[in-house]
């Protein structure tokens, strides 16, 4: 493993990631100093108060000053205009190694590589990790242990550059896979894009029922409508530009799922219960490969403990 | 609360919800015994080991003969079948009370009623509980605790059977809900049957992807994707017989769910961002509500430990 360490790690934006890059690398040691920036003064203070930041800036350019490890934890929409600002305020240090947490990659590359000046390396960047919370409360360091970090370096970028910002990634406990912005876009659209488009469109198809009221909704929410609704509370912003910058692998991989859902509908219609049998097998395999590769918990019903106290309502009966 | 015990209680197929019944009945001092039949030898044999039934047998009349509360846990599929069998044996106690925990109701009370004789008390029932795990091995007796069990009395049924049936489940540890068959099989195609379904699609839509293998979608699948690979590990035959019991509900709910989500689709291809923002805030409320109700938990990622060694795999670059 490289050497990880940093001398000043400006992070710019302080949220779930943000924080807990800050919590991780601390605690690993990676870090001289660890500075920031956030949109909001609120965010910035309550950053230095929980000690997530040695130093709290209202600007891009003012964090990233003299830092040899810019991270950009932004929505993914604005990475573009903050390392452009952060360009023209001539804030980017000579061998700085500038890089991003984004959901999506060719977009980021695309938007984010024009601003970089020589002598300074972007390597985009992707921790597969995160919780429904956002804030800089949110963050913790154990976020990112046994998590998979993907970079998506371009062929001009240098080499020891890479590996050394592999090796922070490794430090903060994860495995790193390189692979082409392309490729990511296409895996994390099958993974994570679609999913949460999914579930944040059944929470609110539910929401919309004239003949079944959103007391019900809550209250029979564990036949399985929950486990959907833990990923459609993430942050609504960051999502929006998800969707709007990986379009093309998202609308292709909308396509081939409603075209499957498409052929489920049609089995149910005309009783095929055979076909039905067979797709719902195939379904389990692959949970159980998540098992075994440590990516999800096997105990029944994620381990969740039985809780306290139901509201009690009336549903209308019809 | 009615007394709610029973002399003789016969469980018609003993896997994760006859078993858990089994557990928490006993623990309740709700059974003054309880039996069982199931479709294996092999079942029987465990459930007698584990100590589940303290009589076990391979036919269902051998099984509810001198019961005073026969329960079927059945898939939904046979529920009809095995009331017939039951009732052409002569095996229905005079005063028995007869109730199901299938997922759907209005098709199960259609299918048993013409088999259940005068003086037999049949009272639908489903409890909105349960895990992925399969086979009597699974059962425990805290699974019923703070959830929900729904009752669809019809309207010529007992009252003083139907209150000891609830104060059954009460003492199990649920909630009771008494309503209709047809609106139980609404609520349940929006809050458990299309999000099964969902779930099971786009772990099968992932799983045919030619560009990125099953090897990808397991490790990246922390992303979002893991969530709805849980509920698509459930047991296939128990889903098809959802399916094709609740077709009407089913079909449904799934043409307002791919209306919605091809609104959705549409706002995606013409960079609607207002529109996307507007819905995924949309969808947070919910999720507040449901972790008010005690039906989830809010820890973040629902307190999944970080695990220990993924696979290693390469993946393909394109």
């Amino acid at each position: 493993m490289s050497n990880a360490r940093f001398e000043r790690i400006a992070l710019i934006g302080i949220g779930l990631i943000g924080s807990s890059i800050a919590h991780a690398a601390r605690r690993a040691g990676l870090a001289g100093q660890i500075v920031g920036s956030a949109r909001t003064a609120a965010t910035v203070r309550t950053a230095l108060d929980l000690g997530i930041v040695d130093e709290g800036y209202a600007t891009a350019p003012e964090a990233a000053r003299g830092a040899d490890l810019i991270i950009l934890c932004t929505p993914v929409g604005i990475c573009g205009a903050v390392a452009k600002e952060i360009n023209e305020a001539g804030a980017f240090a000579q061998g700085a190694i500038l890089t991003d947490v984004g959901s999506v990659k060719s977009a980021i590359v695309d938007d984010v590589t024009p601003h970089v000046p020589d002598g300074v390396h972007f390597i985009a960047g992707h921790p597969i990790a995160g919780t429904e919370q956002s804030g800089p409360e949110a963050g913790f360091a154990e976020l990112f242990e046994n998590r998979w970090c993907i970079l998506t370096p371009t062929q001009d970028c240098d080499a020891d550059a890479v590996a050394k910002l592999k090796a922070f990634w490794e430090h903060l406990g994860s495995h790193v896979e390189i692979m082409t912005p392309r490729h990511h876009d296409r895996v994390l659209a099958i993974t994570s894009h679609v999913p949460h488009l999914i579930a944040f469109n059944i929470v609110n198809t539910a929401g919309h029922l004239e003949r079944v009221n959103d007391q019900e909704v809550i209250k029979f929410s564990a036949g399985g409508f929950r486990d959907f609704t833990r990923i459609a509370a993430s942050d609504p912003t960051m999502w929006r530009d998800v969707f709007l910058n990986n379009k093309e692998a998202v609308l292709e991989m909308l396509g081939r799922f409603t075209e499957d859902l498409t052929a489920l509908q049609r089995a149910i219609r005309y009783d095929e219960g055979d076909t039905l049998h067979r797709l719902f097998s195939d379904a389990r395999t692959l949970r159980q490969g998540i098992i075994e590769a440590g990516q999800d918990t096997d105990a029944p019903d994620f381990g969740r403990q039985a809780a306290a106290g139901p509201e009690k309502a009336e549903p209308p009966e019809d």
